[in-house]
Order: structure tokens, then sequence, then C-alpha cells
């Protein structure tokens, strides 16, 4: 049974409600529900976590070690740009990891444009709202399968 | 009946010689045939296009106006960091697209860091195979069965 | 009633004791006193929070929305350089703000010459000392007075 | 008796009819106006100029040395980032000086972003309209007044 | 008798449909037959040429060269960021060239603002639609005059 | 009646005697004279106006505006590459313009290559010598005659 | 009685499983054991804290001051790229310090090769692996043992 | 029997009309000839392709492929700078191969001082004019030998 | 009989008061009767001119010009690093000049490292105080005589 | 018996009367003196040389290669930020070396920020004076002791 | 009778020793050797110098020029990245040189993409190992020859 | 009596052989002797020393504090822009020296730009060819006078 973690970085909690126009309609809960109800209907094993603290995040990727997650999906959010702390817990625990965003990040300000986690991910997928979450998702059960 | 169109940059008429470890051991032929398969499953007609001319591809997306396609899948390869023509039909035609590239750009040389493509696109998967291909196939299906 | 809030990044709970020559000699119990005396006096409502902690100030931002705070002035201090979660908690929850700085950022060193949040602030005061904060409290009620 | 200069740089003559949407439907005369019964009500001497010729701005702030004046608010406008001479002038006469924008200079071209007087100023006040100068002057006085 | 050359670059053949708010609503056809009457009428001979394909306007360059002709104006369009090719093909059959842009390159993307043709052309018109052409003839038509 | 301003700037009084292989052996009354013609021929107003002074010509914009000047042809010369009092002068007026120069500024020193006009103007011409004012009096008659 | 406190970053509590051919087999229990017995044996105080969380190192550091310590060894980890507040603490504080490396960041990823502590810090050790704070401590204990 | 393919880039069919002082007087055809005898003489076979098409210059690499080349010669002239899928058809085949310029490409323009192939190539031979081919082929005949 | 001009650009009418640290104690008349004396003794003819003005130091080479003067002793002062205007009036009239600097710019801010005057100027003459003008004047002098 | 060689760079024979206050009191022999003390206690060889030209250093590495030294402590000096052919020495012998400095050089001017070294060395110590040599040598003492 | 001089740089005395698998197995000896039978099969006069001291590459090459040396083959090594003084003594002398390079520096660290020497030299042979000298002495012989 | 010393870098000793269009007719002995003679003149002792040598120039700098020279003159030539050793002798031995340069370094290549001796320096005087030196030794001869 595959084990995924699903990480959300900062604000991502006023999703619904923070600038709709660039994150869209859509609330964290809703997306963590239809992400459960598709591993479960593959049979897999998901867990999400939000937090704006970039050490609760490291924790949960170190916790997620111990725990034997095999794949992490993560929004580092505002952290994409800022926080080597948790590039390197993702390095160190070393599961491999898809970035998602929401928006288009190379369309936006220019300091949204690097990424302190992509050259270390198997995969970045961005600008495809919520349902990069759901396609990060497949691309892992996908793999998993083909295993 | 959602028209979608996939593009295929040069040298990716080489997948499955070329550098298997950076870009996998799937070839093209077997990449269109599972999009074919899961545009039929879905309902929708889908053309691929590969060329290793520039105004080829330049030319197929002015075409695509002409036939109603609604949406573009697009893997720019090598033109991604070089083809301003490419990137001004498909801004010129209008029609949404999203970028996908098999291997992860930002973890290779610093010249393929940088995509014409990606600030215009509707958004981007790169790093995960063959695979997001059929990913941004789907993206573009659930965005159309939603409208 | 004009609700505001006054957020103070880290390391200014060291204030009067922190490289005076910088900093000046007033504490911050001291600067918050005057401003909450300048608020009552003007009849309005004033918050003050300080944190070392980033999550805590983006939370306590997130929480400011919920309050329904219309202004908010914030000293970032170093997360002013570093933080772009704090600005995306300030976008997101689209309270106006002022951004105060104690000391003259631009005659110090230069990575304190970039700042995340001005060009997202309705206005900057810089290099002032404590008054700073007085100034900007200022304009926000006197913009208040002539709505 | 406190003795203050109000500097106003190159096409602040326009003000009121100029990019109102930018710089605000404020007019020079009100805003000079303003600044004197703020500073007739402190029993402070204040003196305005404005020019669109650097040398003439040069030279009021040579002048300003012989005439004893103690503080200098300045709005350097497009001389902000092209003028040398001026800031020269300043360090020259070594009045402390307060620099004023009425527009938030960080949101706008890249080319707003540098100033050749911010360094060396006691402090800066950006974005808040014509508040800014007023805010500046009471920076001023209440300085005075704890001396 | 002046022989002189035109030269469109990629995307052009979609004037009038691609992003009308940039490009303006005159069609190709319709700037080609201008500028043939206004050639016809100072006696000269012009022929006008558009290709998406970067070696075609090579090729036409070197042909060009064979023919005769003694001036050429070019858009290059997209070519002009990323062609050295044609620029080489230019400054190889040194026939003196003046480039036309119709829209304005420099307050566009920052890669519009790099021409690999500016510095080895005689002159540059950029800005001003499809008049742009008819001025860049009616230059070399007043040069040949005057010679 | 169209209305049109031509601008000069520093060191054009000497055209004609300046470093002739640059900029031609027309004098700045010759290039007058013919502008002139034109505008009388096509029943437009025309004036002419050259500096050394940055605020003469700044205030010479700001008077065109009170004159009801419709459109303005501005060789900026020298400060092309630093005068921003000049660029708001003609922003703040908000009279479009078309920016001249006499040689081709992208074949000479790095430092002519970044104009403070260009992204403000309507368009530009450079390169083609005396024949660039001629040549944008034309595009101005033209489009006001089209209307 | 010399009173010294060792600090670890983000990610250090993984030593001895996190990436052992980057960062060595020794786990941090090892490290701070060692230290122990080495400041013992020195008639030393010394206390070791690691945290993942920026604003508990900051607090530690703040802490520190007002417990006396008189040199702090500092492995800000990944903090040595991103946190100016746990620079300022530093020299908010005025406490001598060390920054010790593990690994060889000049021999990293680039953006490993800047450090926020450097210029700030009385010396710098890097490479050495655990080692490093041990002679790290030794400089402090033998400084002081010479005054 | 040692199979080597020489590709000539785009404008190299003008050598010897084309800019003669800085490519001096040598036509290709007599290249090609000198190296047809040159491989001959050591019992090599050798073909010569010049395009000024990228396509089929990358398409010829992947022909070369087919047919077991074992050493490419290659004088990418413009698409030196600008071509990716030229470099990227070369390692996709993986032959080796050596870059020739018959300039020195170092003492021209800035932008002919990167090339996209040195880094890929066994080596590079720059600025002996046609010689340098003659060489290229000699330093593959002497390896081959050698093995 | 030689004629030799010296200018004195911004704020060089406040020597002697001004930053006396930086510029030293001698005030602008006594470098002026030095260089009289100087140029009396030689026989040559010598006039000096200061101005805040850029236009009245442009249009003073201009008259230069028309004098017959053989050449030039300059201290930009600020305009060093930001007239175009000036350097262009210099090559313009193309009267030979030497560059004269007070203080060492080379060990001042960053900014005050790039000359606009350096690179067309006969020489450079940086860091010795007043008397690096006599050196000037003795170097045109001493050229003239070799003659 | 573990053979180590010190090298010292240009100008560290001036130690003790060179900047005192950047590089401290003590001189050259005293630092050897203490190195040779401590490498006896250890049963080690140490040799130690001084040089000012690069020469006699690359020579004295290539003739530790045939000595058998294991290890170099090496103080660049200022051919820490110049020397290339030093680096290569190192590299070339392929003994490990640490790399150490008596000042901190991220303290000081920018180019002394880049050390061709540190990317080859097994680690850096910086900033703590002659105590910097004992440490490293110690580092390497521990080693071989370990082994 | 041609006369050649052949100047290596630094370190490369341990060719065949150093990093064989960068620079290969042949040692200096063998390369000169080779060149001396080559020279002499041609009737030409050939010396060979290697040093590792920049000064006395510099006195070789203005040696040679009073000996009246022809042409030079230059590996410089190290100095190829650091060396102005050996570029200046090789345009002083003004000798034509080529550069050689045993390894594609291209391929290798980023400091040594740049050359003091090749925008001197007649030409660059890289990364074709000793052959490359070979090559680089036939292309003197042959230019001497068709002389 | 004052004692100067005058050091020429590398390459000086060909002056009057060496591009003397570049760097003029005259020699070394010449120069030198006009020093020797000006020095006599004015009762001061003077040395000259020429090294191709950096080491050799470093060893004459500490050579120069024990003799007690008072005033260095040096042209570093090539070492301009690339020794940092004989920067650091000359700071360390903290002897006033004047920087000069023949030819004028700002109208030459790009890296002739930059100098790891000007901003140490007392004074620079460039561009005026071997007088240069002589106006050096008088600012000398002038301020020790003045003392």
């Amino acid at each position: 049974m595959t084990r995924v973690l699903v990480l959300h970085g900062p604000n991502l909690n006023l999703l619904g409600q923070r600038e709709p126009d660039v994150y869209g309609p859509t609330d964290l809960a809703t997306i963590d529900q239809r992400l459960a109800d598709q591993a479960k209907a593959a049979g897999a094993h998901l867990e999400t976590f939000q937090s704006n603290a970039e050490h609760a995040l490291v924790e949960r990727v170190q916790e997620a070690s111990r725990q034997g997650v095999e794949a992490i999906i993560i929004n580092p959010a505002a952290f994409t740009h800022t926080s080597v702390a948790l590039r390197d817990a993702l390095t160190g625990v070393a599961i491999p990891f898809i970035e998602v965003h929401l928006s288009n990040i190379q369309a936006r300000e220019p300091f949204r444009q690097h990424s302190y986690f992509s050259d270390a991910a198997r995969g970045v997928i961005a600008g495809l709202g919520p349902i990069g979450y759901e396609l990060a998702l497949q691309a892992i059960l996908q793999a998993a399968e083909r295993n």
C-alpha cells in the first residue's frame, strides 16, 4: 500500500479567500478531500498537512521518513523561494517528491521565478490550479503501479 | 467534442534511443498511441505532430487556429530556450496550451532553466517522463468537462 | 472606530539594548505605549504584537483579517529581506499597511536594501527612529478622518 | 526658532494635473500652504522652493547653508534617480534632510528604485501622498522640541 | 531604377488577426499593396516576401544579392531577438537595410528589447504601425534620389 | 489644424560642425526649415525649440500642454540616456511623442543603448539622419489625417 | 569559568542518517558529548541546543545574553543562507561567535556559497566534519586562557 | 574504414564572397575538395553537407547516426550561438565531434563568444581559416589510426 | 600663445567649506589664482569658469571652440558620473581635455567609480588635491612647448 | 610518521609589522615554531615554507609530491584570489590541503571574498589569527590518528 | 627557415602524472620530441620552453622577439585565466601566436572559460590533447609554405 | 632629504619598441634619467626599479620600507589588473604611493578598467605618457616641501 504525504506551505489555509483571481475559489479542505478520495480509490494511504511554520513542515518531513512515507507532494508556497531548510529536509530524508503550484509562478513577480525545490524534485506541476495536486498524486500512483 | 493538438519539438523523434538515462526508454509512437487511446476514451479529438523545424511547428500552430483546436500540449524541447517565433505563434492564435518536459529541466544545464513559453502557458508539467503528457491531457479534458 | 494593528518583527524585543547606536535607546514597551496613547486620543482601537517567529506574524495577520483590522503598521525587521510568507499574508488579507524601519536601511549593508514589502505597501517610513511609528499611525488616522 | 526649507524637484509644479492616478489631485500651492500653517502653529520658520532646474535647487541648498537653515525636506522627484550634484550639495552643506516621495517609488519602474539621496538622508517617507511632507515636518519639529 | 526588397518575419502572415491590440487591424496584403503603390509611384522596383522559416529568409537575402537589390526593409519579428543567421546573411551580402517594427518593442517584454539587427542596420523605425514600412521605403527612395 | 512641437536636445545646435562623420553635414536651421515647409504644405502648425538646458526643455514641454500641442517630435540627444525629468514632463503632459535620433545609437557606445524615452514613446526612428525628423512629422500628419 | 553555547541549525538532528556521504556518519549526540567532555576537561561551562525553528534559535541567542554566555559556536545549517533574523540576534547581543560547517560549502550548490554570518563572525571553520566544532571550542578556550 | 561527416552552418555557402576580410577568399567547394582529397589519401570515407536550415542540419546529424558515422566536424556558424536543437542532435546521437570556426570568434562581437557546442565537443579549432577543417580531419584520422 | 580653459563643475564653489576632510581646505579662488600665475609665467592665456548648471558648462565648452581654446582642464565634479551632455560637448568641439579630481574617486562610493569623461580624455589626474590642476596645466604647457 | 607541509603566501613574511590591526602582532617565525613544537609532540614531520613568488610555491607543492607529503596547510594570502597556477599545483599532486586565513576575509574588500582554493580544499579555517594554523594541524594529526 | 617557439605554462611539467583523466598520459618530453621531429622534417627551427614562473615566460617571449622567432605556440595553462603580463608580452612583441589547450576548457570550471589570450591569438586549438600542439605547428608550417 | 622609489611593472622594459602607438616612442632609460635629473634638482633621493616578476616588485616594496622610502611612484602595468600581492605589499608597508599609467586605460579593453591599486593610492595619473611620472614626482616633492 503506497504511503503518500501532501504538504501545504504558508497561507494556503487562506485558499478560497486569498486573492481568488490568482489562486482560485476552491478551499484547502476541498482539495484535501478530493485527494483523499482519489487515494482511497487507488488503495493508497494519504495524509495531508498545512502549516505556516517552516519548522513544522521540516519536522513533518522528518517524521514522514520514520513513518515510511514513499512519496511527497509539496506546494511550498512562499517557502518555494526562501526555505533552504525545507529543501534540506526533503533531500535529507531522500523521499521522492513532486512540487506543485496552483498559480503559474513564471507569470508573476520575478522573485517567484526561482525555486529552491525544483532541481531536487522528481517533477514539477504549475499553473493548473487544484487539479495540479490530483495529477501529482496520479503520477505517484501510476509509477507505484508500474513497479 | 474537445479538439486537442499535441506538439513535439526537435529531436523528440529520437526518443527511446537518445540519452535514455535522461529521456527514458519509451519512444514517441508509444507516447502518441497512449494519448490517442486516452483521448478516444474521453470522446475527444487528438492529433499529434513532431518536427525538427521551427517553421513547421509555427505553421502547425497557425493551422490549429483555423481548425478550431481548443487546447495545445507542447513539449518545445530545444526550442523551449530559443524560439520566440513559436511562442509568438501560440500567443498569436490565443489557444491555451500546457508546456510539458520529459526531464527535469531545472536539474540540467543552466541554459535549460529559462523557457520562452512558461509565462504564457496555462500550466507547466516537467520531469515526470512520458506520463507528463497524459497528465496534461487529463487536465485539459477535466477542465472541458467541468465547463 | 478605526482598528489598527502594529506588528514588530524579530529582535525588536531587544530594542534599547541592541546596538543602540543603530536602533536608539527607546525600548519597545515605550514605543507601544506612545502609540496606544496616540490611538486613544484619536478614538481609535490599536493592538501591538511582537514576535521572533515568522509563522506567528503570518497568523497574526490572518487573524487581523477576521477581526476587521483596517490598517497595519509593520516593521518587519530582518524579515523585510527574507520573508515572502509574511508578504503573502499581507497581500492575501488585502489590508493596507505601512512599512516602518527605525534605522535608515539604505545606509546599511547591501542586503538590507531590498524589501519584500515596499512595493506592496501603501507607504514606507524609514530612518526616523521610534517617531516613524507615530507618523505612520498619524497617516492612517488622518486618512480615516478625511474619508 | 527652527528654520526649515522645503524643496520640490522637477515637474512637481504640475501636481494636480499630472497623472493624478499616480500623484493625486492636490496641487503644490495647497501642499505648501498646509506646511506653512503647520510650521506657523509650531513657531517655526518655513520656506518652500520648487524648480525644474537642477542648478537652481543646488544653489538654493547652498543658500540655505548661509541662511542657517537647520533642516531640509526634499522631494527630488526625477532628480532622485539622476542627480549626484544635488546630493553633493546636501552633503556639502551638511544640513540634515528628509527625503519625501508622493508615490510609492518601489511599486513603479525599476529605474525609480534607486535613489542617490536615501543613504545620505536622515530618513525617507514614501507613498503616502501630500501627507508625507507634513509627517516629515512633524518629525523635524518634534526632534527640535526634544532637544 | 532603385530595387528594394521587403522582408517580413514569422507570424506576420497572421497580421490583422493576431493580438490586434498589439499589432493593429491591418493585414499583410494591405501593407504590401501600399508599399507596391508607393514604389511604383516613385519608379522603383519592389518585392515583398514573408516567411516563418529562418532559412527561407536567409536564402531570400542571399538571392537579393544576386538580383542586385540595393536596399532591404526588414521586420524580423521574433527573429529580431534570436537569429544570428539572418543578421549574418544581411551583413554577408552587405546590402544596406532598415529594421522596422510595428509595435514599440521597448514597451514590451524585456527579451524583446535586444535586437541582433539594430547595430548593423542603417536605421530603425519602431512603434508606428504599418506606416513604419512606408516611412522606411520613403527614406530609401529619398536617399536614392539625392544621390 | 494639427499643432506639432519639435524639440532638440543639447549640442544639437552644433549640427553640421560636430563630428560630421557621426551626425552628418546638415545644420539645425536647415532641418528646422525643411520641417516648417513640410508642415506648412500639410496645413499644420509647427514650432521648433533647441536647448542645452534640461529645465528649458522640461518647461517647453509643460508650456506645450497649455498651448494645446497635439504631438511632439523629440531628439533628446544626450538627455536620452540621463534625463528622467524630461521623460516625466512628457508623460506628465500626456502628449504623444516620437523619439528621433540622427545616428544609430545601437551601433555606438554601450551607454547610448538605453533610452529613458523609448518605452513611453509612440514610436522611435533612429539612424536615418535628418530625414528621420521628416518621417516622424509625416507619421504624425498621416495619423491626424486618418482620424 | 568560560561559558560557551553551541547552536545547531535545522536538520542537524538528522546527522548520521542524512546524506552520510556529505555530512559523515557521526550523530549529533556524539558530537555534543565530545564537546561536553572537552569543555569539562578545560573547566568550562558548555550548553548545546539544536532547533529546526529559526525563532527558537533567535530566542536561545537572546537568552544567552541574559545568561552571560561569552562565546557561541554556531552551525546555522540551512539558515546560513537565509536567516537575517539569526544574524541580527547574534550581532544584537554582541557575543563573539565562530561559524562552523561540517561540509565544504564552497564545493556545493552555488546558493550555499553565501553566508549571512561570516562577515560578522570572529572566524569560520568549514569542511572538516565534526572535528570542526572541537577546533572552534579549542580556539575559544585558548583565547580565554591567554586573556 | 573511418566514416566522417563535415557539416557547414548557415551562410557558409557564401564563403569567398561574404566579408572576405573576416572569412577569407577560399570558397566552400574548394574547402570540401581539399577535405575529400585528404580523406581519400587516408583511406577514409568523408561526406560534406551545408545548409542554412537548422532542421536540415539536425536531421543530417540524425541520419549520420543511422549511417554509422564515427566522427563529425562541424562549423555551426551562426547556429553556434543560437541552436540548442543542433547541440541536442549531436549529444543525442553521441557521435564525437570537433567544432571548427574560420574566424577567431573571441575577437568579434560579444554575442559570438558563447557557443552552445564547445562544452559538448571533443575539441575546438578556431581562427585558423580553412586549414582548421583540415586539422580537425587530421586529428580524427590520427586518433582512429592509433586505436 | 597657448589658450587654456579651466572648468569647475557643481558645488566646487563650496571648496574650502564643503567636507574639508574629503576636498581639502583650499578655496576655488586660490586654486584659480595659482593657475593664473602659472599660466602667466609660461606666457599662456588661461580662463577659469565654475558653474552648478550643466548647460552653462556645455555652452562654455561650445564658446571655447569659437575662441580657439587649445586645451581644456575640467573637474566635472558630480557631472563626472551623470552628464552625457557635457561629454558630448567636449567630444563635439574636439578640444583635447584633461580630467581632474581633487579626491580619489576610486576610494569613495561605488557610483563615483564610473566617469563619462575618462575614455574620451587625453588623461586623468585624481586624488592629488588642488595640485592636480597645476599638474594638468603643466602637462598642457609642456606638450605645447615640445611641439 | 605523518608528513605535513605548511605554505605561507606573499607578504606573510611581514607578519607582526604589516597592518597589525588586521593581521595581529605575532610574527611568522613564532607561528612556525609553535607548529614545529606541536608536530614534534605528535611525532609528525613538519616543514614550513614562505614565498612571495607564485612559482616558488607551485614548485614547493610539486616537490612535496615527490617527498611523500601527506597533507598541506596553506595560507595563500593574496594568491587566494588570483592564482589558478597554485590551485592547479595542489589539485595536480592530489595532496589533501586545508586553507587557512588569519583575518576574516568575508569581512574585508569584496575581491577578498572569492577563493580559488576553497572548493578544492578539504576544509577552510578563517579569521582566527595564528591559532588557525594550529587548529588545521590538529585536524590533520587527529585524522591521521583515527586512520 | 621558419623559426618557431613553443611555450608551456605552469604545472605542464607534471604532464603524465597530473590528473591523467583530464590531461592524458603523455609527458611533456614526449610532446616536445614529437614537435621537434615534425619541425625538423619540415626544415624549421623549433625551441620549447616550460616554466611555472610568469616572468620567465614573459622574458622568453621578449627574447623571442630579439631572436627573430616568427610564430609562437603557447599553452598558457593556468595563466590563460590570470596573466595580463604574458598577454602584454605577446602583443608587445607582435609575434603571431596560436593558443593550445590539452583539455576542453569550456567543459570545466567556469573560471576556465575566460582566456586573456584568445582575442589576441591568431587561432585557438582546445580539447584535442597533445595532438593539438602538432596541429598548431602544422598550421604555422603550412602558412609559411604558402607565403 | 625626500626618498622616492619609482617602480615599473612587466613589459615596461620594452618601452619605445612595444606598440609605440599605444605607449609612445620614449624608452625606459630616458624616463628614468629625466626623473633622476628632476629629483637631483630638487635635492631628493630617487631610485628606479623595473621587473617582469611580481615577487621582485613585492620584495622591492618590502625593502623600501626598511630603507625609509617616503613615497612610491608605481606603474604596475599588467599587474594593475591582476596583482593583489603587490597591492598588499604597498598597503602592508604603508608608504604613500601614486599610480601612473602611460596610456589612458579607460579607453582600452574592459579588463584594463579595473585597478587593484587605485582605491589604496594617494592619487592616480593616467594617459599623459612619460610626463605622467614627472608630474607624480613633482606632486611628491611639492607636498614634501610644503610640510
